[in-house]
């Protein structure tokens, strides 16, 4: 009975341990589903955009520009989803605090214009995705669309 | 006679295939036209500028500073033909944009400032002409001058 | 039937100039298959890569980080691309400079490391791959075999 | 009689302290005769190249690319203009004292290429010339054709 207590115990801090060394990653079979999932959303809507996906540790894992998408958004789409991860928050966030008067944040080193969002999971941050090409309302709005088709948690 | 018109129309049809995944171009021939025109608006009324064109790639094919530019206006110049080709729009509508209150655009790669124009050709982006040197709106005079003595369509 | 004629010899006449004064274009559909091909050379030697192509105007239209591929290859891989793209060569033919003693060759802003390719379509250069992640030998032999898998002329 | 000898006493130094004080400069007009002697000596080759201008204090008042020139020369014509311009001498020097084995010099903020040189007016650096397209030797050919069409000195 000492024996098994004794095993029992190191099992649940075994894997305690194992569970506060790791983190959920996003591998490019997600990335590719979210991206799936906006261009599907953009071409319904007729928009061109560029989309881009962070993984957890903020690197650039997809990009695909739309034919015909602005070349500017090349930059702004991976600019957005910097901003997203690195603050953890949509970028419209930013933008809201901006536009409500807080002018110093754009002295910041971010890109305060909605289309970019932190991706989580088990309230982790495992990445981010950003969307240029369109007005920023509707760069939300595939920002959005895309991390809606795949279930997270 | 029947054989000769369906090998006329197929000819026609696959120059026409061909043109729909190819795009007009901006060469030099054209650049130095534009800037001559550009350079005459300028001379007429007594200011000095920098004069750039991009090209269909975005790429720098033509810089000229005028006599006595400030030296600023040389990456001015290429920064707002920068940003009008990458957003295909004048840098002017960026300006009056912040102007109205959409300041959070401070924080985009952007230069903001008139005197920024996309040149098109059958709806395709061909390039951007970029003046700076005196005032904004100055600067925007003779961007459009420049394009206007050129006929495009 | 001679107006006719006239006509139809009109306009192919302005098609072809139309041509002539344009260029080629690489499209979102022909880069997902290059990277497509890219992705299953390197998944059947088991090997791990980013995968980049660039445009006809050599911006950033695709980009691929394959699972467990180091995280400098994703700066690596569009470096290749552009060198390739902006000297219309491959990087192996810079690699192979160096190496033979044109070691002044290291101050130029280009990236010498096998695995970059330019993209050709009827003589017009129209974009670039660029692979990185496994031995640069290794990243080269998958760069080719997605321009193989694809017919461009 | 000592008023005036005074007089011109004073002005014969601010003469002199004026001339001190000055150093000739590089003009658009002499921008334009070299780069178009280059472009003469380019075209007669049948060679394709980007002409930068620098003036006296080293910025580029001249750009042109010829048609079908690679585009990563652009920045490479600019750089060896500013080589050459920063460090008083012919790009060549650099190219050679690391073929030469001062491989060291790789890591200075040069471009060791062939292809720049610097001008000179009365012993006064007056500006540089840089030149970008074909081989480094051409390159060179066509940047000492350009000075010698203008007569400097």
């Amino acid at each position: 009975m000492r024996h098994f207590l004794t095993a029992l115990l190191v099992m649940i801090l075994t894997a305690h341990i194992a569970i506060a060394q790791s983190q959920p990653v996003l591998n490019l079979e997600l990335a590719n589903k979210i991206a799936d999932a906006a261009q599907e959303k953009a071409t319904s809507e007729n928009w061109n955009v560029v989309i881009t996906i962070l993984d957890q540790g903020g690197n650039l894992i997809l990009l695909k520009k739309m034919d015909g998408t602005q070349i500017g958004s090349i930059e702004v789409a991976q600019l957005k989803a910097k901003t997203a991860f690195e603050f953890k928050r949509p970028t419209k966030v930013f933008e809201d605090m901006i536009k409500g008067g807080a002018v110093h944040l754009n002295t910041m080193p971010i890109t305060a214009v909605e289309g970019g969002l932190p991706i989580f999971k088990d309230e982790h941050i495992i990445g981010a995705i950003g969307i240029s090409g369109v007005t920023s309302v509707q760069d939300g709005i595939i920002a959005e669309a895309a991390l809606k088709a795949v279930s997270l948690n």
